[in-house]
């Protein structure tokens, strides 16, 4: 029996997360399956800016920094994002943002293998992160880079006893490829390596486990599923049993052991707070934190179990409503194997999205013919699945996508 | 004749940026003589806020990356920064923080002196220039430190044919100490040296004329004088005969020359774009926006007149109003010689400045004897600078500071 738009509605009827809807800002008329790349606006962001902004800074001015909680803000945050990512109290910090953080967890990591000269990626990593690799790398000696790529290496022939670092997405970019953290994390370890992991679309898409996985380090954004806002500050994450022993270039004042000593030489701090650098974007925690408060009440088990759901459902639909269309998934097929995003292959991949976003259906494009479609459980419908495919397939049957084919590529991650 | 409080009144009504003070919120009660370490709240920045949030971000979601021009902020933003610090157009971005800013144009600058290993800079830098120049040269081999201080070496002695990069703070942070930017810059070039500036104190306080002194580099925070709120972006300046030379290694993927190829290898863009690194704090934008809205109807001549004559007159007054109670100006007597600050010792400092915020009048203090009092021609008035000596010679005179000795310290900068 195919599904039907009844049955999508009996699935909204019946989910229990489904009242975290009402959380949120959606504009009339879209069905946004981009909270991969910038999550929706919270309905508190709005307050809690202007409170920031009309209270604590035109009011309070400088008196902020300690009446307001501003000179502890990364630690604040960083520990209410810390049991969304299974890590302990102390062990993640919020501040700068996901390239920075990345540049200072591997070069640490890097200083706690310096005898060792491999570095290792993969070639489908956000590029970003190869960029800060290969900026850190160029400034010292001797590192050469291996990258995990389809039909080259594999993760196993990667990772052996001359490697330092492995940096590795843990749900990728493009595909939504979920990697397995702990039996990775366990295989690096086992040969002597440290993994930094990317949680940039894990976040707040799936629970993550970096204690039990015994995960090294990791960096992610919070202006995804976390619904920080634009260029909302990033996290960073730092085992304990690392802390003392990681030394990060960018030691900022903020990260110093007694920044208000004014010495003239660095002393880190104890702890994740020598992961700081400096001042913080304060204005753009503000939003981040009445995200925080719709994610205290948020299980993740429940959370996970919605996404996988939505995912197998849109992958389902789009074969029973668009098969003969040229469409092909690209997101692994075992909901066990993926984050919560679905990638779909069409050689005008690009045209078909603008004509689905003219159409009030905003996904993605990226080259060279990947459409993303990101579920974002707290605020997407099973409904919203089923409307999303039946526009996808308007736009395929009658080709009106041929009308956008010369429009503006669009930019965004 | 000893100046009076109607003569300040008269200074008021003559003051051609006197009406620039209704643009700016500013609490009932409050004399505000810390905008050099936190500008007060433009009067614009609430609704600019809640537009991006609102609009941008609610309404706009993902498309706002194009449509309301986010990506090309740290550009935009920067053009508009450019006429204060007298750059050219391209030769500006906003972005990131003041520190992380000088970690890329210090690396780069010491890329382009190679075969030169001493660094410069003064032991009264604000420590993190210092502490962001030890942890990149931490990575490097065989770089060596010299710091200019009071006693110790002269920048004259401290610059020679071995010296690759300056880094100096163009107003001290605690003393408001003016650098002569051209004839040092001049000195350094003579002997083959870069010089990487500090504008922290400088931008919004004064005219610069980076360009006209043949500055190399410059960084600088937007939060202070310039009025962008708590942690806005700070900007990077550099010599537009640099930019293709320099490379920087925070090489994150909004500085690729071509960031949408999503390549593995990293090639740095054009110009000043290379100085980017990752996604922009968006929101940490939005006031900044409001008060370059104000900054453009400034005249920086103005601006520097009624700085020096503020800065004067209190200087004047603390002597007239406060003799016998063991204050010190520690700041050049010279206007010439001095940004819009000024510092007085006083061996209870800390406790005098907990007795000033009591009562209304907010300056700061650096340990172990400083307050200081920062002048910001936009918003504060010769009645304020006549008050806050008043309310200075009260504390001092009933001896009220005693009572706040032992009250928390003010960790601001």
């Amino acid at each position: 029996m195919p599904t039907t738009r009844a049955q999508c509605e009996q699935y909204d009827a019946d989910d229990p997360l489904a009242f975290f809807r009402e959380e949120f800002v959606l504009p009339e008329g879209v069905t946004y399956l981009d909270g991969n790349s910038l999550g929706a606006l919270p309905r508190g962001a709005a307050a809690r800016v202007a409170e920031m902004v009309e209270t604590e800074w035109g009011q309070g001015l400088i008196r902020s920094w300690n009446d307001a909680g501003w000179f502890d803000k990364p630690s604040a945050v960083g520990e209410r994002i810390a049991p969304l990512i299974g890590a302990e109290a102390g062990e993640v910090v919020v501040c700068d943002s996901t390239s920075v953080n990345l540049f200072k967890v591997f070069t640490a990591a890097l200083g706690l293998r310096p005898d060792r000269k491999v570095v290792v990626s993969e070639a489908s990593s956000f590029p970003t992160d190869l960029y800060m690799m290969e900026g850190a790398t160029g400034l010292l000696d001797g590192y050469q880079r291996r990258l995990i790529a389809e039909g080259g290496l594999t993760v196993e022939q990667a990772i052996d006893e001359d490697v330092a670092v492995v940096v590795l997405s843990h749900v990728d970019y493009r595909t939504g490829r979920l990697h397995d953290m702990a039996a990775i994390t366990e295989l690096a370890h086992r040969h002597g390596a440290l993994v930094v992991w990317d949680l940039c679309h894990t976040a707040g898409a799936l629970p993550v486990r970096l204690g039990a996985c015994r995960a090294d380090f990791a960096v992610g954004c919070t202006y995804k599923y976390l619904n920080g806002g634009p260029g909302s500050p990033a996290f960073l994450y730092a085992a304990a049993r690392h802390q003392d022993a990681a030394e990060q270039p960018l030691s900022g004042w903020h990260g110093h052991a007694d920044p208000f000593a004014f010495t003239t030489d660095y002393r880190p701090a104890d702890g994740i707070t020598r992961f700081r650098c400096s001042t913080p974007h304060l204005l753009s925690y503000a939003p981040l934190e009445a995200s925080l408060d719709v994610w205290e009440r948020v299980d993740l088990g429940l959370l996970r179990a919605k996404s996988r759901r939505m995912t197998d459902l849109f992958i389902e639909l789009v074969e029973q409503e668009c098969a003969g269309f040229g469409l092909e998934i690209a997101s692994p097929r075992a909901a066990d194997d993926r984050g919560s995003q679905v990638a779909v292959r069409h050689a005008d991949g690009y045209p078909v999205m603008r004509a689905l976003i003219d159409r009030g259906v905003i996904g993605d494009f990226r080259a060279p013919d990947l459409m993303r479609f990101g579920f974002t459980p707290l605020y997407v419908r099973y409904v919203d699945v089923w409307d999303a495919v039946q526009v996808l397939r308007e736009v395929l049957s009658t080709e009106a996508w041929r009308d956008a084919r010369h429009a503006g590529r669009s930019r965004v991650t």
